[in-house]
């Protein structure tokens, strides 16, 4: 059996900070749960001067990451590097060379996951990505464990965090989306650029590791329908209020008989819902599975000591496997055929937001548009509108499809225009 | 490696009906995962002619133990049946004929654990009892695995459904107590004899579970501070409201380096905290790890199928480690000494609901006790009292030591009457 465990750990920007922070901080809890030290021997950095937070051995930094992929001494990889070609090529050489591998990258994950997964698979390595989802919430491990028997129908997530803070300081404190978003950039919550995170790609990307998980199949960034926060109008998140909902960005995905739906958008979420209460940066998932029923995990999204406590937990699992000699032998075929719902079978309740010239009539004409289209409605509300001479009306529909709702979207052109469009999940309408 | 894994399932009631069903139908699923089949072989009814709920095989039913117990043939005894003394016998000899044993007995977890643990240790055997806490959410799973890289700080649960039904309906729906236990036992959430959940034993056994996986040591039930809903007052559900609280009966457990505290009792929860709005027969768990900060797992705390699902899933993980051949390698020896606090370093903020009467120079008399214990107030509030020449008053503290706390409570008589009084958690005053 081994008497220590090595790691070359790639990168050491925010997370890799903090993983190397953990590990030192809790040496003997880890020596104590799994009987040998584990040592950071090698630390992939860009630059070799610059003033390290950690207080690592300054001999374990290199700049040249082969140094730490043919460094056969190693036992895990830990992959914090970040981007997306570079990562993917030095995971596939550390498995190529049976090391075991732990990521938090989701960009490579929700890319080349399934190959990764399967090279995994054939080198007989670990390949763990507890952080690249949802920072220290361990859903991973929920679904390939926790829920391990269970079929699971439906998985909602508030899996980023810059977005939902925006939306929780738009609606508590009413502010603007340029201040809430120039305060989350304050914070640290956002980059630089937010646009991967304001028009739903992080999010994307995250339901897109989750959505192949949770039903056993490969899910790609292209079947994720997503739509970003720019779609929100003034307006929009009291009129939410107004009817008992909460605008959310949530990660939705769904499992029938007819396939899988997966989407990222702003949505009107019953304030009933579990995850209508999750404020600030916080992230959660709730899934719904056939035997379990509702369950929700809940905490930080990001950061650096929670998602390198997701880090840590990994390496741990690969530590574990290690002493006992049994790595790779998850099996991660997926089990389902990729079978991607159509529009017209993608049932739900949707909110439309519409503006017409003030005239007689044009209630009967709005409403024959739903009624062609088979679209019932639950409620047609007039709302004081600004202009002189137009009305703006709110119309919550029943269940109908998403193909129901373009051609309704469609036939209204030269009756109404648009200001906005939601699709509600959850019960009250109040 | 083995071509089949062999059940022998300890009751047919409602969880062990629960597994026979989900074993039963997700067959394929656990084939595909496993890549072997799972067969429950033998099953213990009390009584051979009831008619099954399940469509197991009758030929597997037998009344005998020692016929499930004998058979070397089975791999995993999954105890399902109750009962403290039978079933910890059951288990041990499970474990003492080298099986691998999964239990969802929390009474016997919580008396015995410590002890079966380390006799799974000795045999080399799995232990596994997720299903013994919180029903279908894989808590223990967290706390082993997915958050085994961070110290954890505190933990607080709402595990017990019952009572956080009654407490929903009594705040919700203004029930009396007995309409909601009514309820309650009419829906099947509360037992004939409700007791051990209003007394808060039920869910103390629970937190002793939690509490000893969590700060690696051992915690016994004595450790357990419990007060139950007796103690709640008509009007404290009111009163919580109007301060920003609500009243929730909560396991609680807190570690620091003078030690451990355990409690269960109703306490003020404030408004804010994410516990606060979980409601009707859900249970939570709330965590807080230094490096991840707050996390929290919600979702069904009791139900066959939900309970089952937890089971399921330790009976996978013991097949999977059937296949590896490394059962019983977790060590599950406590890391620390079992240190628990005294009530003088146990701090909290407190509500005391006092009736006092109305004369000249009581709230002078009143406020010089709370001095004289050098427990400073934050608010002191009247209430509207019933009784002529009586007045409620309402007292909140800033930090003070339980200690602290009891002397107030015992120097108050003579001067006051105590209507109730309440641990405060979170932050809000409004």
């Amino acid at each position: 059996m081994k008497n220590e465990i090595s790691i070359g750990l790639l990168g050491l920007g925010t997370v890799g900070t903090g993983v190397a922070k953990i590990l030192q901080q809790h040496q003997q809890d880890l020596h104590h749960k799994l009987g040998v030290p584990v040592t950071i021997k090698k630390v992939l950095v860009r630059n070799h001067n610059k003033e390290r937070l950690s207080s690592l051995d300054p001999n374990v930094f290199t700049t040249d990451i082969q140094e730490i992929l043919n460094d056969s001494s190693l036992d895990i990889i830990v992959e914090v590097m970040g981007g997306i070609d570079g990562a993917k090529k030095a995971i596939e050489e550390a498995l190529k060379s049976g090391k075991q591998v732990v990521t938090a990258n989701k960009d490579v994950m929700a890319e080349y996951g399934h190959e990764l997964l399967k090279l995994a698979d054939a080198e007989k390595c670990d390949l763990f990505y507890e952080a690249s989802v949802a920072g220290g919430i361990p859903i991973i491990r929920t679904l390939e464990d926790g829920l391990a028997s269970d079929r699971i129908s439906s998985l909602m997530g508030i899996v980023n965090g810059t977005t939902n803070f925006i939306l929780t300081k738009m609606k508590k404190e009413k502010m603007s989306y340029e201040d809430a978003l120039a305060e989350a950039t304050k914070l640290g919550y956002a980059e630089a650029d937010p646009s991967s995170d304001v028009d739903g790609v992080d999010a994307a990307r995250k339901m897109v590791i989750l959505s192949s998980l949770a039903y056993s199949t490969e899910v790609h960034l292209d079947d994720v329908l997503v739509r970003g926060m720019k779609e929100i109008q003034d307006g929009d998140l009291e009129m939410a209020e107004k009817f008992g909902y909460t605008m959310k960005m949530v990660g939705s995905s769904k499992k029938d008989e007819e396939g899988i739906e997966v989407s990222v958008e702003p949505i009107f979420l019953a304030n009933s819902h579990p995850l209508a209460s999750v404020n600030n940066e916080f992230n959660a998932v709730y899934i719904y599975g056939d035997a379990v029923g509702e369950t929700m995990l809940y905490g930080p999204g990001a950061g650096s000591l929670p998602t390198a406590t997701s880090v840590v937990s990994d390496i741990i699992a690969a530590c574990r496997n290690l002493l006992m000699e049994v790595n790779g032998k998850r099996m991660h075929s997926a089990q389902h055929e990729r079978v991607i719902k159509p529009e017209n079978s993608r049932y739900s309740k949707y909110f439309h937001r519409l503006l017409v010239n003030d005239e007689v009539g044009v209630l009967s004409k709005l409403t024959s548009i739903y009624s062609k289209n088979s679209a019932s409605l639950q409620s047609v509300i007039q709302n004081p509108a600004g202009q002189e001479g137009q009305a703006e009306l709110i119309l919550l529909t029943h269940q109908i499809s998403r193909q129901q709702h373009l051609d309704v979207l469609k036939d209204l052109e030269g009756t109404a225009s648009v200001i906005s469009h939601y699709r509600i999940e959850g019960e009250e309408t109040a």
